[in-house]
């Protein structure tokens, strides 16, 4: 079982997304195909109505203060082909399909490292 | 393809988690059977810590300034059954069994609203 989907125009989209203090939200890269979580970075305005436009993720850097079009160094892209925003519009969600490594350290994922359990802590 | 996961004890987990400066890091919670994202919320230090020792979400709730153990008032509680940290320490992903629905809405994901594509917008 899945959630129903309600489809918004550019616009209602655009509205219903809720900008914090520092103009920013987060934004959830899950791979279409696997649906593994790839990363999660920042958007400002501008950076998710660049990803629309492109079709690829274009996000906020925070430490450099950019806007950060993933892949323009690296060659590692990130197709984006769909883009959802959560009940209170402060998170968005990008389905999309890397064109490679999504981590700087060369990991499919960022999310590389689990806390292990209690048993597989005693082993 | 899906990326190797390296297995940290409690506290190397710990350390690796890079709380911002009001104490928190985000939060994604994916459902370990569909893969779906259900939800974005954020943790403190004791937050992390009363999820990884009860194997339920608690959250830090930024508008009740207060630990927030998710379905203590709706009944629905989220198990978790893994915790991942991101590379840089900022962002954890947990894999989860909800109880019932993620979203205060009543939907079972808090990502019900999606981007209409250019075609679709045009029908």
């Amino acid at each position: 079982m899945t959630t129903d989907v309600q489809l918004l125009d550019s616009a209602e989209f655009l509205a219903s997304v809720k900008f914090d203090a520092q103009g920013l939200v987060t934004a959830v890269v899950q791979d279409a195909d696997s649906l593994e979580i790839l990363m999660v970075a920042w958007m400002n305005r501008e950076a998710l109505e660049q990803t629309a436009e492109l079709g690829q993720a274009v996000f906020w850097s925070r430490s450099r203060r950019e806007l950060w079009h993933k892949g323009a160094t690296s060659g590692n892209f990130i197709d984006v082909e769909e883009i959802l925003v959560d009940c209170d519009g402060d998170t968005l969600v990008l389905l999309a399909r890397p064109q490679g490594p999504a981590c700087h350290t060369g990991a499919r994922s960022c999310f590389f490292r689990r806390l292990a359990s209690d048993l597989e802590q005693e082993q």
